[in-house]
Protein backbone atom coordinates (compact mmCIF):
# COMPACT_ATOMS: atom_id res chain seq x y z
CA UNK A 1 0.00 0.00 0.00
CA UNK A 2 0.96 3.32 -0.91
CA UNK A 3 0.09 6.51 0.91
CA UNK A 4 -0.14 10.06 -1.05
CA UNK A 5 -0.37 12.69 1.38
CA UNK A 6 -1.97 16.17 0.51
CA UNK A 7 -0.49 17.73 3.23
CA UNK A 8 3.05 16.82 2.22
CA UNK A 9 2.46 16.99 -1.48
CA UNK A 10 5.08 19.26 -3.60
CA UNK A 11 2.43 22.61 -5.40
CA UNK A 12 2.95 25.11 -7.59
CA UNK A 13 0.64 28.24 -8.54
CA UNK A 14 -1.59 28.88 -11.78
CA UNK A 15 -2.53 32.40 -11.34
CA UNK A 16 -5.37 31.27 -7.65
CA UNK A 17 -5.33 27.27 -8.19
CA UNK A 18 -2.39 25.82 -6.42
CA UNK A 19 -1.63 22.43 -8.58
CA UNK A 20 -0.36 19.40 -7.01
CA UNK A 21 0.35 16.67 -9.58
CA UNK A 22 0.97 13.40 -9.05
CA UNK A 23 4.08 12.37 -11.63
CA UNK A 24 5.91 13.95 -7.99
CA UNK A 25 5.18 10.07 -7.28
CA UNK A 26 6.68 8.62 -10.19
CA UNK A 27 3.83 5.95 -10.29
CA UNK A 28 5.33 5.10 -14.33
CA UNK A 29 2.34 3.74 -16.12
CA UNK A 30 1.19 1.94 -12.59
CA UNK A 31 -2.28 4.09 -13.05
CA UNK A 32 -4.16 4.38 -16.68
CA UNK A 33 -4.34 7.93 -15.82
CA UNK A 34 -2.61 11.14 -14.48
CA UNK A 35 -3.74 12.51 -11.35
CA UNK A 36 -3.53 15.75 -9.26
CA UNK A 37 -5.15 17.63 -6.67
CA UNK A 38 -5.62 21.44 -7.14
CA UNK A 39 -7.16 24.07 -4.58
CA UNK A 40 -9.02 27.26 -5.81
CA UNK A 41 -9.22 30.04 -2.91
CA UNK A 42 -12.59 30.98 -1.83
CA UNK A 43 -13.49 34.24 -4.20
CA UNK A 44 -11.65 32.85 -6.88
CA UNK A 45 -11.20 30.84 -10.05
CA UNK A 46 -9.03 29.19 -11.68
CA UNK A 47 -7.79 30.36 -15.50
CA UNK A 48 -10.32 28.91 -18.55
CA UNK A 49 -8.52 25.82 -19.03
CA UNK A 50 -9.09 23.37 -22.57
CA UNK A 51 -7.05 20.36 -23.49
CA UNK A 52 -7.17 16.78 -25.32
CA UNK A 53 -7.45 15.04 -22.22
CA UNK A 54 -10.87 13.84 -20.63
CA UNK A 55 -10.70 14.76 -17.19
CA UNK A 56 -13.03 13.21 -14.33
CA UNK A 57 -12.98 15.21 -10.87
CA UNK A 58 -14.26 14.71 -7.47
CA UNK A 59 -14.99 17.33 -4.99
CA UNK A 60 -12.95 16.62 -1.62
CA UNK A 61 -13.68 20.23 0.29
CA UNK A 62 -15.97 22.97 -0.83
CA UNK A 63 -17.61 23.41 -3.48
CA UNK A 64 -16.91 23.45 -7.44
CA UNK A 65 -18.92 26.09 -9.66
CA UNK A 66 -17.77 24.21 -13.49
CA UNK A 67 -18.09 26.81 -16.33
CA UNK A 68 -18.57 25.07 -19.43
CA UNK A 69 -20.44 26.14 -22.52
CA UNK A 70 -21.70 29.09 -20.80
CA UNK A 71 -23.53 27.16 -18.19
CA UNK A 72 -22.30 27.06 -14.45
CA UNK A 73 -22.92 23.53 -12.94
CA UNK A 74 -22.31 23.40 -8.79
CA UNK A 75 -20.71 19.92 -7.65
CA UNK A 76 -20.84 19.82 -3.98
CA UNK A 77 -18.58 18.11 -1.63
CA UNK A 78 -18.42 14.25 -2.37
CA UNK A 79 -19.70 14.61 -5.89
CA UNK A 80 -17.58 14.29 -9.16
CA UNK A 81 -17.73 15.83 -12.46
CA UNK A 82 -16.41 14.68 -16.07
CA UNK A 83 -15.30 17.08 -18.50
CA UNK A 84 -15.05 15.82 -22.30
CA UNK A 85 -11.93 16.23 -24.33
CA UNK A 86 -11.34 19.63 -25.67
CA UNK A 87 -14.54 20.76 -23.21
CA UNK A 88 -13.17 24.36 -22.48
CA UNK A 89 -13.78 24.67 -18.48
CA UNK A 90 -13.42 27.17 -15.51
CA UNK A 91 -13.52 26.41 -11.90
CA UNK A 92 -14.96 28.59 -9.57
CA UNK A 93 -14.82 28.40 -6.00
CA UNK A 94 -17.79 30.47 -5.04
CA UNK A 95 -17.64 30.72 -1.27
CA UNK A 96 -16.33 33.52 0.81
CA UNK A 97 -14.15 30.97 3.28
CA UNK A 98 -13.96 27.42 2.20
CA UNK A 99 -11.24 26.36 0.12
CA UNK A 100 -12.35 24.01 -2.83
CA UNK A 101 -9.86 20.96 -3.06
CA UNK A 102 -10.39 18.80 -5.94
CA UNK A 103 -8.88 15.33 -7.16
CA UNK A 104 -8.44 14.99 -11.13
CA UNK A 105 -7.77 11.76 -13.08
CA UNK A 106 -7.05 12.75 -16.96
CA UNK A 107 -5.88 10.57 -19.81
CA UNK A 108 -5.89 10.80 -23.32
CA UNK A 109 -9.17 9.49 -25.40
CA UNK A 110 -8.21 6.06 -26.93
CA UNK A 111 -7.87 6.44 -30.47
CA UNK A 112 -10.85 6.21 -32.91
CA UNK A 113 -10.53 2.98 -35.19
CA UNK A 114 -11.31 3.28 -38.74
CA UNK A 115 -14.21 0.85 -38.52
CA UNK A 116 -15.62 3.03 -35.11
CA UNK A 117 -15.45 6.44 -37.26
CA UNK A 118 -17.73 5.12 -40.00
CA UNK B 1 -19.41 17.67 -19.03
CA UNK B 2 -21.68 15.40 -16.87
CA UNK B 3 -22.14 15.68 -13.16
CA UNK B 4 -21.97 12.98 -10.98
CA UNK B 5 -24.28 13.46 -7.01
CA UNK B 6 -22.90 11.82 -4.68
CA UNK B 7 -26.05 12.44 -2.76
CA UNK B 8 -28.10 10.41 -5.54
CA UNK B 9 -26.29 7.32 -6.12
CA UNK B 10 -28.06 4.09 -6.13
CA UNK B 11 -25.74 2.19 -3.57
CA UNK B 12 -25.98 -1.12 -1.58
CA UNK B 13 -24.60 -2.25 2.02
CA UNK B 14 -21.99 -4.85 2.17
CA UNK B 15 -21.58 -4.99 6.10
CA UNK B 16 -21.21 -1.87 7.54
CA UNK B 17 -20.29 -0.40 4.11
CA UNK B 18 -22.49 1.42 1.51
CA UNK B 19 -21.60 1.12 -1.63
CA UNK B 20 -22.68 3.46 -5.08
CA UNK B 21 -20.98 1.51 -8.17
CA UNK B 22 -20.24 4.15 -11.24
CA UNK B 23 -21.45 1.44 -13.58
CA UNK B 24 -25.14 3.08 -13.18
CA UNK B 25 -23.54 5.99 -15.10
CA UNK B 26 -23.45 3.59 -18.08
CA UNK B 27 -20.38 5.27 -19.11
CA UNK B 28 -19.35 2.55 -21.27
CA UNK B 29 -15.52 2.38 -21.83
CA UNK B 30 -15.35 6.73 -21.56
CA UNK B 31 -13.03 5.79 -18.81
CA UNK B 32 -10.74 3.54 -18.04
CA UNK B 33 -11.28 2.14 -15.16
CA UNK B 34 -14.09 1.48 -13.08
CA UNK B 35 -15.31 3.75 -9.91
CA UNK B 36 -17.19 3.65 -6.80
CA UNK B 37 -18.09 5.72 -3.78
CA UNK B 38 -17.86 4.10 -0.80
CA UNK B 39 -19.10 5.09 2.92
CA UNK B 40 -17.76 2.87 6.37
CA UNK B 41 -20.34 4.12 9.03
CA UNK B 42 -18.46 5.57 12.55
CA UNK B 43 -16.93 3.07 14.68
CA UNK B 44 -17.01 0.06 11.75
CA UNK B 45 -14.69 -1.31 8.99
CA UNK B 46 -15.37 -3.04 5.59
CA UNK B 47 -14.61 -6.67 5.13
CA UNK B 48 -11.35 -7.99 4.23
CA UNK B 49 -11.08 -7.51 0.62
CA UNK B 50 -8.99 -8.73 -1.87
CA UNK B 51 -9.06 -8.85 -5.73
CA UNK B 52 -7.05 -8.60 -8.73
CA UNK B 53 -7.82 -5.17 -9.42
CA UNK B 54 -5.31 -2.12 -8.47
CA UNK B 55 -6.91 0.62 -6.74
CA UNK B 56 -6.46 4.06 -6.10
CA UNK B 57 -8.77 5.59 -3.38
CA UNK B 58 -9.46 9.27 -2.39
CA UNK B 59 -10.24 9.67 1.09
CA UNK B 60 -13.19 12.66 0.40
CA UNK B 61 -14.69 12.69 4.21
CA UNK B 62 -13.53 11.47 7.33
CA UNK B 63 -10.54 9.80 8.03
CA UNK B 64 -9.38 5.98 7.18
CA UNK B 65 -7.49 3.50 8.87
CA UNK B 66 -6.06 1.02 5.97
CA UNK B 67 -5.30 -1.86 7.19
CA UNK B 68 -3.05 -4.22 4.91
CA UNK B 69 -0.05 -6.62 5.62
CA UNK B 70 -0.96 -6.28 9.59
CA UNK B 71 -0.50 -2.74 9.21
CA UNK B 72 -2.27 -0.18 10.04
CA UNK B 73 -2.13 3.34 8.21
CA UNK B 74 -4.21 6.40 8.58
CA UNK B 75 -5.02 7.97 5.51
CA UNK B 76 -6.91 11.28 6.01
CA UNK B 77 -9.23 13.64 4.47
CA UNK B 78 -7.98 14.55 1.24
CA UNK B 79 -5.42 12.09 0.57
CA UNK B 80 -5.06 8.67 -0.84
CA UNK B 81 -3.70 5.18 -1.19
CA UNK B 82 -3.14 3.16 -3.71
CA UNK B 83 -3.54 -1.27 -3.27
CA UNK B 84 -1.57 -3.23 -4.95
CA UNK B 85 -3.20 -6.17 -7.12
CA UNK B 86 -4.28 -9.10 -4.56
CA UNK B 87 -3.52 -6.93 -2.09
CA UNK B 88 -5.48 -7.61 1.10
CA UNK B 89 -6.91 -4.68 2.63
CA UNK B 90 -9.28 -3.67 5.61
CA UNK B 91 -10.69 -0.17 5.66
CA UNK B 92 -11.62 0.90 9.43
CA UNK B 93 -13.35 4.65 10.20
CA UNK B 94 -12.06 4.62 13.75
CA UNK B 95 -13.92 8.06 14.31
CA UNK B 96 -17.02 7.87 16.80
CA UNK B 97 -18.97 10.37 14.91
CA UNK B 98 -17.46 11.09 11.48
CA UNK B 99 -18.35 8.88 8.44
CA UNK B 100 -15.67 8.12 5.83
CA UNK B 101 -16.62 8.40 2.45
CA UNK B 102 -13.94 7.67 0.08
CA UNK B 103 -13.90 7.73 -3.55
CA UNK B 104 -12.21 4.84 -5.44
CA UNK B 105 -10.80 4.21 -9.28
CA UNK B 106 -10.05 0.59 -9.82
CA UNK B 107 -8.46 -1.38 -13.05
CA UNK B 108 -7.01 -4.58 -14.27
CA UNK B 109 -3.20 -4.41 -14.23
CA UNK B 110 -1.85 -4.51 -17.49
CA UNK B 111 -0.85 -7.91 -19.08
CA UNK B 112 3.11 -8.97 -18.47
CA UNK B 113 5.12 -9.32 -21.81
CA UNK B 114 7.09 -12.14 -22.51
CA UNK B 115 10.19 -9.87 -22.67
CA UNK B 116 9.09 -7.82 -19.30
CA UNK B 117 8.65 -11.45 -17.35
CA UNK B 118 12.38 -12.67 -17.99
Amino acid sequence: MQKFDNALAESYSVGAVEVARWEQYALGDAMPFQAMWYTVAPGSASQRDCHPEIEMSVVVSGSAAVETGGTITEVEHGSAFLLASEEAHVVHNRSADTPLLVFSAYWMPRPTTAAEAQ
